[in-house]
This record gives structure tokens, sequence and C-alpha cells, in this order.
């Protein structure tokens, strides 16, 4: 069995918003960047999967924010893997704590191993052999990534892909999803710093060059998303509902 | 007399682009930072300007990037004043280090203090008394920042500016500025990671929903830039030099 491992970050100055607070995208990042790090000491990145023509894709993540941290406060991710959800659903927990140990965010993301070739997902049975001894018992800090369906966009925006939004594969940067997302909320939601909850969906890869169309939906406390690619197909859909 | 101050930083997943080396727009920011925070620890920073009304504002920046570092790289940056460069220019240089302490780019910056009451330069010679002491009589790594005029855009994109554009003052953030630039750039002078020189000249704030031009120019191995606020006024202009 395997224990939680802590990763140390510091919101510094490129991290926070017009608040001065750090971003939901700057932590999602964060998080992200704890899970390619931790999967890479355990053996378990995309680098090893790779190997045999296979990598991880992010398919759903939940975030909770109670407290969103101030400029060059210090803060600690803790990550874990637990077994797998289901045949082709392998989730990582991260819990996020302040300078002082208290938490104040948990995430739960739920990733998939593809085959590159067939352009399918591949069943977790046939990588076991890697997650030996990896597996920690802890359970995930928060409720697992909800469905996100059913958007009718009250607000559209369009955004084409540019240089800035592309990782190395000339696909959108996951994070840059949630950027378009905010982007299209009316600033009032995000002056006053509110805890949430984040539930994200990624479907579709974009591309460079392509038009992106993100909706925007208003339904009581919850701000619902979809952003469709240059084939009008949905390529993320989120909701944050803020508390 | 001060002696040059060093601050370190890594080469995080999030400041590289689709090659995996750090972007410019990522150096220029922890450029700027360490401006701030040396400027804090030498007693000349904003907070102390702003008990009397008046903030420092950025004005020119010439930078020189010769070797673009790759994801994970160690740096630091060397920073330090010079006496006036005129009655409202400070300028501040910086010096670019990689891992093995080889100069890997430098930057000089230009600063003048404004009041904010009559929305007006100071003359330096009413804030000496902070400089005390404070100034380090190293010349500047590279020249200082140049003029950049005459732009005839060959291709114009807008863009509005929204949540995560703008800084606590509501205004776009300075490095936001060199994205919306690069952005606009053919994706094959990005590939290549050349050496290059950048001089950039802010001149005009632009603010949360203003929709800006941006105008670029390939004149030989120099890309121009020219960005436009919402009432059609030049608002900042940019030369990168492909070397």
């Amino acid at each position: 069995m395997a224990e939680k491992t802590k990763y140390n970050f510091v919101v510094a100055p490129e991290k926070v918003d017009f608040t001065l607070h750090a971003t939901i995208e700057a932590i999602c990042s964060d998080i992200l960047n704890v899970a390619g790090a931790d999967a890479k000491v355990k053996g378990i990145s995309a680098d090893v999967l790779m190997q045999h023509n296979r990598s991880w894709v992010l398919s759903r993540m939940s975030v909770e924010i109670d407290r969103h941290l101030g400029q060059y406060e210090e803060y600690a991710i803790d990550t874990w893997v637990n077994p797998h959800a289901s045949r082709l659903v392998s989730p990582r927990n991260f819990e996020l704590l302040d300078s002082e140990s208290k938490i104040f965010g948990r995430a739960v993301s739920q990733w998939c191993v593809i085959d590159f070739e067939k352009r399918m997902p591949v069943a977790l049975d046939e990588v076991d052999s890697l997650f030996e001894g990896k597996f920690c018992d802890a359970p995930s800090p928060c409720e697992a990534p909800r469905k996100v369906r059913g958007i009718e966009p009250q607000v559209v925006r369009k955004h084409e892909v540019r240089y800035s939004d592309i990782d190395f594969n000339r696909h959108v940067n996951t994070m840059r999803y949630i950027r378009m997302m905010l982007n299209t909320l009316p600033i009032e939601y995000l002056t006053d710093n509110r805890p949430l909850r984040l539930d994200i969906h990624f479907a579709k890869e974009c591309h460079l060059g392509e038009v992106l169309t993100i909706g925007y939906e208003q339904r009581g406390e919850v701000s619902l998303f979809e952003i469709r690619n240059g084939d009008d197909a949905v390529a993320c859909t989120a909701a944050i509902e803020w508390r």
C-alpha cells in the first residue's frame, strides 16, 4: 500500500486574478502538475505507457475550493491513487492544505488509458501490473465528478485556438477550457471569491486554429458551461456550484 | 552602493508552450515579479510611493533571449538599479542565468513615477531620497529599449478584454499584451525557438470589456506589433527581432 504524497506550492503573482487571489485555473493546473509528477515518481506516468503506444487521458474532474488563497500564500497538495473505479476509469485524489495544514480544497480526477493506434480506451486490467503496491486505502476526499448535461446557453462567445492555448500535442491545454469558461461569466461572480465546486468533463480534443463556441447558462446558484469544437461537437462541459 | 540581487526560478509546466520551452511571456513575467520583489526589499516599491499617492509605471522594456529554456530547467534572474536615465526615467536591469550560471538572456526596464491625482509623471528628483545607496554601478547588460514606430499592420485581430486579462486595477496585465502579440504570429515563428530581442512600449492602459485591435507586420526578420484600445488609440507597440 502506498501513502499520500505531498507537493508544496506558493501562490506566485502570475497565479492570481484581479482580486489578488489564486485563480481556479491556477489551482487546477497545480493539481494536474501534481498528478503528472506523482505518476512519474510511482512509475505509472504517460512516459511508461507511451512505450506501449498508450497514454493517460483526463476524462473528468471534480474540484472543491472552500477558500481562495491570497497572493504569496504557501500551500500543499496531497495526492493518492485509489483502486480503479470501473473497468476503464482510474481515480486520483487530491487534498489541498494551507500553510497551517488546514484543508481548503479537494479534488477527484478520473483517467482513462487510451491506445493511440486504435484511438480507443484500454481495459485497466491490461496495465494492472503497473499499479502493484501503488494504491492507497484512503477514500476519495469528495464526491466523484458528476455528469454535466442538458446545458441551454444564454450567452455564447467565440474563441479561436491560438499559440498560447495549445500543449505539446497541439491540442488545447486542459486548463484553457476553464479559462474560457470563467471569461464568459459576469465579472461579479469572480469578485466575491465564494466557495465553489467545479465538475468538468473533457469529451473531445480541440486543435490549433479551430474556432470554439463557449456557451454559458446560469441556473440558480450553478453556472453551466459547454464548449463546442469547430464541427459543433461538444468538447467540454462543466458546472460551477457557488456555495 | 548596492550589489546585484539574485532570484531563483524553475520552468514549471505552466510556463512552457507547445514546444515544451519557456514562453517569452513567462520569462517576462518572472522579470517583472523580480522587479516588484526587489523594489520591496530595497524600500522603493509601489507600496512606499502609494503613501504619497504615487506609483511606478512600466514604460518600456527590452529583453534579449539567446536560448529558450526547457521544462523543469532551473534558472536565476539577477537584478539591479542604475542611476536615473533622465529626469523621468529610472532603469532596472536584469541578467538571466541558467543552472550552470551561463547568461542566456538580459533585460532593461524603464520606469516612471506617476502622480495619481494629477495623472502626470513626477520628476525623479522628488523621490531621490528613496534611492540613497540603492544604485549599483554595473552598466545595463544590453541596449536600452528602442522606439517602436511606424507599424503598418498586414494582419489584424480583435481581442475583448476579459476576466483572465486584468490585474488588480482592472487594467490589462502587462504580460497579456505579449501573449496577444504572439497569438497573431504565424505558428512557424514559434516552433523554432530562435534567439530574439523584444522591445516593447506601454503607452496606455486598457480596461475590462474594451475590444482591442492587435496589428502585426512582418518586416524582414522583425515582427512588429501595435495594439489599439477601444478608442483606436495606440496602447502598446513592440518589435521582435529574430536572430
